[in-house]
């Protein structure tokens, strides 16, 4: 690629679970860290999130543990159409992205991954950044989130 | 736990896939780095090496990259026994696991998961070190790899 990624950048390791209370209250016993905070994301309208190319509505449960220089986001998602979901009906729990954050190269860097032939699961814009999830999950063994910022 | 782990040891993201060479290719182009060696390991018997507290022997393709502070872990595993085989018949392609070095407190972290019920998956010794996978995919999303040394 001429704009590749940088194993610098990397931030982010997004897992999904069927059941996020449990999963947070085991990070939190085997690292002896405090139970991380779930939030939840109730479905609701939003014209800066598709899935698979359409508009996105769903609702989501969120924890995120701090794990130095990188994140650890839980994830529990409802039933409605999300990345999420799919990723858990097909696999079950289990690792649904290796996030990295890339500056100003994002655009770049998902239009190469786009002319290869990658589809973009999930793309989302909120103030000051973005996420765009690469469908890579059969070639790399898993997806990638492109973040212009963390 | 009395012995904690810690974010501070982190140091593999190891990721099973049925084709190991397109993975390596991908990984390679995605961040413009050499294509990683993809090195095999016949079957062999090993008294070192177990498989859900049985003799394992199975053949295993494997390919590193290093990533910065960490290391992705590429594993095409064949059809015999293995925790590989098992992860990629249940789930697909994915993490299998995520590794962490905990020096001399190896024994003492097994021992504590043990205690509180989680099997350990493969336990295998190699002259320096070791690995231990426990199976914390249902409560964590991701199973474990503990290792006195890297």
């Amino acid at each position: 690629m001429k704009n590749p990624l940088s194993f610098d950048g990397f931030i982010q390791i997004a897992i999904v679970v069927q059941d996020i209370q449990k999963a947070a209250e085991t990070w939190a016993r085997f690292f002896n860290i405090p139970v991380p905070e779930i939030r939840y994301r109730p479905p609701a309208p939003n014209p800066d999130l598709t899935y698979r190319g359409k508009p996105a509505e769903y609702g989501l449960k969120l924890a995120n543990i701090e794990a130095g220089p990188f994140v650890i986001e839980l994830h529990e998602p409802d039933e409605r159409d999300s990345t999420f979901r799919e990723f858990l009906d097909k696999h079950g729990n289990g690792v649904h992205h290796l996030g990295f954050q890339v500056g100003k190269k994002r655009d770049a860097i998902v239009g190469e991954l786009e002319e290869m032939g990658y589809a973009m699961r999930t793309i989302g814009y909120y103030p000051g950044s973005s996420w765009t999830i690469v469908d890579s999950e059969d070639d790399l063994g898993v997806n990638l989130n492109i973040k212009p910022r963390a």
